[in-house]
Protein backbone atom coordinates (compact mmCIF):
# COMPACT_ATOMS: atom_id res chain seq x y z
CA UNK A 1 0.00 0.00 0.00
CA UNK A 2 1.43 3.17 -1.24
CA UNK A 3 1.60 5.78 1.66
CA UNK A 4 2.49 9.52 1.17
CA UNK A 5 4.40 11.38 3.28
CA UNK A 6 5.29 15.04 3.70
CA UNK A 7 7.18 16.82 5.59
CA UNK A 8 6.45 20.92 6.49
CA UNK A 9 9.29 23.11 7.55
CA UNK A 10 9.54 26.67 8.42
CA UNK A 11 11.83 29.05 6.02
CA UNK A 12 14.55 31.25 6.77
CA UNK A 13 15.66 34.30 4.47
CA UNK A 14 15.27 34.29 0.58
CA UNK A 15 18.02 31.65 0.06
CA UNK A 16 15.20 29.40 -2.08
CA UNK A 17 14.51 31.81 -4.58
CA UNK A 18 17.56 31.54 -6.88
CA UNK A 19 16.39 28.00 -7.49
CA UNK A 20 12.78 28.16 -7.67
CA UNK A 21 10.63 28.02 -10.77
CA UNK A 22 7.86 30.29 -11.65
CA UNK A 23 5.40 30.96 -9.04
CA UNK A 24 1.95 30.03 -9.20
CA UNK A 25 -0.89 32.11 -7.03
CA UNK A 26 -3.52 30.51 -5.47
CA UNK A 27 -6.44 32.54 -3.27
CA UNK A 28 -9.02 30.14 -1.30
CA UNK A 29 -11.88 30.17 1.58
CA UNK A 30 -14.55 28.37 2.78
CA UNK A 31 -18.06 29.40 2.40
CA UNK A 32 -19.01 26.76 4.77
CA UNK A 33 -16.69 23.56 6.36
CA UNK A 34 -16.47 21.82 9.72
CA UNK A 35 -17.11 18.09 9.72
CA UNK A 36 -19.78 17.62 7.46
CA UNK A 37 -20.32 19.26 3.46
CA UNK A 38 -17.56 22.22 2.42
CA UNK A 39 -18.56 24.59 0.24
CA UNK A 40 -14.55 26.29 -1.21
CA UNK A 41 -14.06 28.76 -3.59
CA UNK A 42 -10.31 29.27 -4.86
CA UNK A 43 -9.07 31.32 -7.44
CA UNK A 44 -5.92 30.32 -9.64
CA UNK A 45 -3.34 32.29 -10.66
CA UNK A 46 -5.62 35.65 -10.64
CA UNK A 47 -7.31 34.28 -13.82
CA UNK A 48 -9.44 31.39 -13.18
CA UNK A 49 -12.70 30.73 -10.35
CA UNK A 50 -13.53 27.00 -8.84
CA UNK A 51 -16.32 26.67 -6.94
CA UNK A 52 -15.73 23.11 -4.72
CA UNK A 53 -18.21 21.01 -2.68
CA UNK A 54 -16.99 18.33 -1.04
CA UNK A 55 -19.18 15.85 0.82
CA UNK A 56 -18.14 14.41 4.55
CA UNK A 57 -15.35 11.55 4.47
CA UNK A 58 -16.93 8.20 4.90
CA UNK A 59 -14.76 4.94 5.44
CA UNK A 60 -14.72 2.80 2.97
CA UNK A 61 -16.97 -0.59 3.71
CA UNK A 62 -15.33 -3.89 4.32
CA UNK A 63 -12.24 -3.08 6.11
CA UNK A 64 -10.81 -1.34 3.11
CA UNK A 65 -7.92 0.75 3.61
CA UNK A 66 -8.64 4.69 2.87
CA UNK A 67 -11.47 6.78 1.92
CA UNK A 68 -13.99 8.27 0.02
CA UNK A 69 -15.20 11.47 -0.19
CA UNK A 70 -18.49 13.10 -2.67
CA UNK A 71 -16.34 15.68 -4.41
CA UNK A 72 -18.23 18.10 -7.27
CA UNK A 73 -15.72 21.33 -9.14
CA UNK A 74 -17.53 23.78 -11.07
CA UNK A 75 -15.23 26.79 -12.70
CA UNK A 76 -16.78 29.90 -11.98
CA UNK A 77 -16.53 33.53 -13.66
CA UNK A 78 -13.30 35.23 -12.15
CA UNK A 79 -15.73 38.08 -11.11
CA UNK A 80 -18.24 35.42 -9.49
CA UNK A 81 -15.32 34.23 -7.43
CA UNK A 82 -13.62 37.52 -6.03
CA UNK A 83 -17.04 38.28 -5.15
CA UNK A 84 -17.65 35.18 -2.96
CA UNK A 85 -14.09 35.40 -1.11
CA UNK A 86 -15.76 38.01 0.94
CA UNK A 87 -18.78 35.88 1.54
CA UNK A 88 -16.10 33.37 3.60
CA UNK A 89 -16.58 31.73 6.83
CA UNK A 90 -12.40 31.72 8.52
CA UNK A 91 -9.72 33.06 6.95
CA UNK A 92 -8.47 33.78 3.32
CA UNK A 93 -5.77 31.62 2.30
CA UNK A 94 -3.53 33.57 -0.14
CA UNK A 95 -0.14 32.18 -1.39
CA UNK A 96 2.38 31.62 -3.86
CA UNK A 97 3.65 28.63 -4.25
CA UNK A 98 7.25 28.35 -5.85
CA UNK A 99 8.84 24.53 -6.72
CA UNK A 100 12.82 24.35 -5.57
CA UNK A 101 14.26 21.19 -6.98
CA UNK A 102 16.58 19.28 -4.91
CA UNK A 103 18.74 16.00 -5.23
CA UNK A 104 16.89 12.56 -6.44
CA UNK A 105 14.43 14.05 -7.82
CA UNK A 106 12.82 15.46 -4.63
CA UNK A 107 11.33 19.13 -4.55
CA UNK A 108 10.30 21.45 -1.65
CA UNK A 109 7.28 23.34 -2.27
CA UNK A 110 7.51 26.69 -0.72
CA UNK A 111 4.34 28.76 0.24
CA UNK A 112 4.58 32.01 0.62
CA UNK A 113 1.40 33.44 2.43
CA UNK A 114 -0.57 36.54 2.15
CA UNK A 115 -3.52 38.10 3.08
CA UNK A 116 -4.08 36.52 7.08
CA UNK A 117 -0.93 34.90 6.87
CA UNK A 118 0.97 37.52 5.56
CA UNK A 119 4.36 37.18 6.42
CA UNK A 120 4.24 32.83 6.93
CA UNK A 121 6.79 31.33 4.64
CA UNK A 122 6.35 27.59 4.45
CA UNK A 123 8.28 24.63 2.95
CA UNK A 124 6.84 20.94 2.19
CA UNK A 125 8.69 17.57 0.61
CA UNK A 126 7.08 14.86 -0.42
CA UNK A 127 9.12 12.06 0.59
CA UNK A 128 8.85 8.07 -0.74
CA UNK A 129 9.59 6.86 2.34
CA UNK A 130 9.34 8.07 6.09
CA UNK A 131 13.13 7.65 7.15
CA UNK A 132 14.16 8.73 3.40
CA UNK A 133 17.02 10.93 3.41
CA UNK A 134 17.14 14.26 2.03
CA UNK A 135 19.35 17.46 2.06
CA UNK A 136 18.30 20.29 4.39
CA UNK A 137 19.11 23.06 2.56
CA UNK A 138 20.38 26.13 4.84
CA UNK A 139 16.92 28.14 4.19
CA UNK A 140 15.23 25.36 6.00
CA UNK A 141 14.15 26.53 9.69
CA UNK A 142 12.35 24.34 12.09
CA UNK A 143 9.97 21.61 11.08
CA UNK A 144 6.10 21.97 11.93
CA UNK A 145 4.71 18.80 10.71
CA UNK A 146 3.16 17.92 13.86
CA UNK A 147 1.66 20.96 14.73
CA UNK A 148 -1.73 21.13 13.89
CA UNK A 149 -2.19 24.83 13.93
CA UNK A 150 -0.28 24.29 9.88
CA UNK A 151 -3.09 22.00 9.36
CA UNK A 152 -5.32 23.17 6.27
CA UNK A 153 -8.05 22.87 8.02
CA UNK A 154 -6.80 25.52 10.91
CA UNK A 155 -5.66 27.17 8.61
CA UNK A 156 -8.60 27.90 7.08
CA UNK A 157 -10.63 28.14 9.51
CA UNK A 158 -8.67 30.95 11.40
CA UNK A 159 -6.45 29.07 13.77
CA UNK A 160 -3.87 29.18 11.98
CA UNK A 161 0.15 29.82 13.32
CA UNK A 162 0.36 33.78 14.43
CA UNK A 163 1.93 36.12 11.91
CA UNK A 164 5.17 36.68 11.82
CA UNK A 165 5.91 33.17 12.77
CA UNK A 166 9.17 33.01 10.64
CA UNK A 167 11.02 35.03 12.61
CA UNK B 1 -42.54 52.21 -1.74
CA UNK B 2 -43.67 48.81 -3.23
CA UNK B 3 -45.08 45.83 -0.15
CA UNK B 4 -45.03 42.48 -0.80
CA UNK B 5 -48.10 40.73 1.24
CA UNK B 6 -48.61 36.97 1.31
CA UNK B 7 -50.64 34.84 3.05
CA UNK B 8 -50.45 30.92 3.57
CA UNK B 9 -52.93 28.77 4.61
CA UNK B 10 -53.24 24.94 5.16
CA UNK B 11 -55.31 23.19 2.46
CA UNK B 12 -58.51 20.89 3.31
CA UNK B 13 -59.15 18.06 0.77
CA UNK B 14 -58.85 18.01 -3.29
CA UNK B 15 -61.37 20.46 -4.19
CA UNK B 16 -58.36 22.81 -5.33
CA UNK B 17 -57.69 20.18 -7.89
CA UNK B 18 -60.01 21.06 -10.56
CA UNK B 19 -59.19 24.35 -11.62
CA UNK B 20 -55.17 24.15 -11.22
CA UNK B 21 -53.10 24.21 -13.78
CA UNK B 22 -49.88 21.65 -14.80
CA UNK B 23 -47.81 21.45 -11.71
CA UNK B 24 -43.97 22.22 -11.86
CA UNK B 25 -42.24 20.02 -9.39
CA UNK B 26 -39.43 21.32 -7.03
CA UNK B 27 -36.85 19.71 -4.98
CA UNK B 28 -34.37 21.43 -2.84
CA UNK B 29 -31.94 21.72 0.09
CA UNK B 30 -28.96 23.56 1.78
CA UNK B 31 -25.44 22.66 1.53
CA UNK B 32 -24.80 24.71 4.47
CA UNK B 33 -27.28 27.54 6.15
CA UNK B 34 -28.00 29.42 9.23
CA UNK B 35 -27.47 33.15 9.27
CA UNK B 36 -24.80 33.58 6.95
CA UNK B 37 -24.19 32.47 3.83
CA UNK B 38 -26.32 29.71 2.48
CA UNK B 39 -25.32 27.13 -0.26
CA UNK B 40 -28.40 25.46 -2.01
CA UNK B 41 -28.90 22.95 -4.21
CA UNK B 42 -32.26 22.79 -6.45
CA UNK B 43 -34.05 20.32 -9.31
CA UNK B 44 -36.85 21.87 -11.16
CA UNK B 45 -39.27 19.37 -12.88
CA UNK B 46 -36.71 16.98 -12.41
CA UNK B 47 -34.94 17.50 -15.28
CA UNK B 48 -32.59 20.96 -14.47
CA UNK B 49 -30.26 21.10 -11.38
CA UNK B 50 -28.66 24.60 -9.76
CA UNK B 51 -26.54 25.46 -7.11
CA UNK B 52 -27.22 28.29 -5.65
CA UNK B 53 -24.97 30.35 -3.12
CA UNK B 54 -26.06 33.90 -1.17
CA UNK B 55 -24.56 36.01 1.16
CA UNK B 56 -25.93 37.04 4.13
CA UNK B 57 -28.68 40.31 3.99
CA UNK B 58 -27.22 42.92 4.06
CA UNK B 59 -29.00 46.18 5.80
CA UNK B 60 -28.88 49.04 2.95
CA UNK B 61 -26.71 52.06 4.28
CA UNK B 62 -28.18 55.53 4.59
CA UNK B 63 -31.78 54.92 5.84
CA UNK B 64 -33.34 53.05 2.68
CA UNK B 65 -35.53 51.03 3.30
CA UNK B 66 -34.80 47.38 2.29
CA UNK B 67 -31.97 45.23 2.12
CA UNK B 68 -29.27 43.50 -0.33
CA UNK B 69 -27.96 40.55 -0.69
CA UNK B 70 -25.29 38.99 -3.09
CA UNK B 71 -26.56 35.54 -5.18
CA UNK B 72 -24.72 33.30 -7.59
CA UNK B 73 -26.59 30.93 -9.58
CA UNK B 74 -25.05 28.28 -11.98
CA UNK B 75 -27.04 25.51 -13.52
CA UNK B 76 -24.93 21.94 -13.04
CA UNK B 77 -25.75 18.54 -14.02
CA UNK B 78 -28.34 16.86 -13.27
CA UNK B 79 -26.48 13.96 -11.71
CA UNK B 80 -24.88 15.95 -9.81
CA UNK B 81 -27.69 18.09 -8.12
CA UNK B 82 -28.91 14.63 -7.46
CA UNK B 83 -26.08 13.33 -5.26
CA UNK B 84 -25.37 16.52 -3.71
CA UNK B 85 -29.27 16.93 -2.03
CA UNK B 86 -27.64 13.48 0.23
CA UNK B 87 -25.14 16.10 1.15
CA UNK B 88 -27.71 18.34 2.89
CA UNK B 89 -27.72 19.43 5.75
CA UNK B 90 -31.83 19.58 7.45
CA UNK B 91 -34.79 18.61 5.32
CA UNK B 92 -35.14 17.77 1.61
CA UNK B 93 -37.88 20.45 1.08
CA UNK B 94 -39.84 18.71 -2.52
CA UNK B 95 -42.88 20.09 -3.48
CA UNK B 96 -45.12 20.15 -6.59
CA UNK B 97 -46.46 23.84 -6.70
CA UNK B 98 -50.09 23.95 -8.62
CA UNK B 99 -51.27 27.55 -9.70
CA UNK B 100 -55.07 27.83 -8.87
CA UNK B 101 -56.43 31.44 -10.34
CA UNK B 102 -58.97 33.56 -8.19
CA UNK B 103 -61.46 36.02 -9.84
CA UNK B 104 -59.80 40.11 -9.46
CA UNK B 105 -56.44 38.55 -11.42
CA UNK B 106 -55.24 36.75 -7.90
CA UNK B 107 -54.13 33.28 -7.81
CA UNK B 108 -53.41 30.33 -4.98
CA UNK B 109 -50.14 28.98 -5.13
CA UNK B 110 -50.88 25.13 -3.82
CA UNK B 111 -47.63 23.59 -3.03
CA UNK B 112 -47.81 19.73 -2.29
CA UNK B 113 -44.94 18.25 -0.50
CA UNK B 114 -43.31 15.05 -0.69
CA UNK B 115 -40.05 13.83 1.20
CA UNK B 116 -39.37 14.89 4.33
CA UNK B 117 -42.87 16.79 4.86
CA UNK B 118 -45.12 14.60 3.01
CA UNK B 119 -48.60 14.90 3.63
CA UNK B 120 -48.37 18.75 3.83
CA UNK B 121 -50.46 21.15 1.61
CA UNK B 122 -49.95 24.70 1.67
CA UNK B 123 -51.82 27.06 -0.33
CA UNK B 124 -50.28 31.29 -0.54
CA UNK B 125 -51.94 34.11 -2.34
CA UNK B 126 -50.40 37.43 -2.48
CA UNK B 127 -52.35 40.46 -2.35
CA UNK B 128 -51.53 43.71 -3.18
CA UNK B 129 -52.02 45.20 0.39
CA UNK B 130 -52.40 44.04 3.77
CA UNK B 131 -56.27 44.56 3.69
CA UNK B 132 -57.17 43.42 -0.06
CA UNK B 133 -59.88 41.22 -0.13
CA UNK B 134 -60.04 37.58 -1.76
CA UNK B 135 -62.81 35.11 -2.18
CA UNK B 136 -61.89 32.14 0.41
CA UNK B 137 -62.52 28.77 -1.53
CA UNK B 138 -64.46 25.84 0.57
CA UNK B 139 -60.56 24.17 0.06
CA UNK B 140 -59.00 26.74 2.29
CA UNK B 141 -58.33 25.82 5.83
CA UNK B 142 -56.50 27.20 8.78
CA UNK B 143 -54.36 30.58 7.92
CA UNK B 144 -50.63 29.98 9.24
CA UNK B 145 -48.98 33.12 7.71
CA UNK B 146 -47.69 34.21 11.29
CA UNK B 147 -46.94 30.72 11.82
CA UNK B 148 -42.81 30.49 12.69
CA UNK B 149 -43.17 26.99 11.67
CA UNK B 150 -44.04 27.08 8.34
CA UNK B 151 -41.17 30.17 7.59
CA UNK B 152 -39.02 28.91 4.83
CA UNK B 153 -35.99 28.76 7.13
CA UNK B 154 -37.42 26.78 9.86
CA UNK B 155 -38.38 24.04 7.15
CA UNK B 156 -34.94 23.82 5.15
CA UNK B 157 -33.65 22.87 8.93
CA UNK B 158 -35.89 20.62 9.86
CA UNK B 159 -37.91 22.78 11.99
CA UNK B 160 -40.83 22.77 10.18
CA UNK B 161 -44.53 21.52 11.02
CA UNK B 162 -45.29 17.84 11.66
CA UNK B 163 -46.36 16.11 8.57
CA UNK B 164 -50.37 15.34 8.62
CA UNK B 165 -50.88 19.30 9.62
CA UNK B 166 -53.53 19.40 7.27
CA UNK B 167 -56.05 17.05 9.37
Amino acid sequence: MATEIERKFLVKGDGWRAAAGPPRRLAQAYLCGGAGTTVRVRIVDDERGYLTIKGRTLELAGGVAGSARAEFEYEIPLADAEAMLQLRTGALLAKSRHVVPEAGGLAFEVDVFEADYAGLVVAEIELPAPDAPFTRPDWLGDEVTGDPRYFNAAMASGNGPPTGSNA
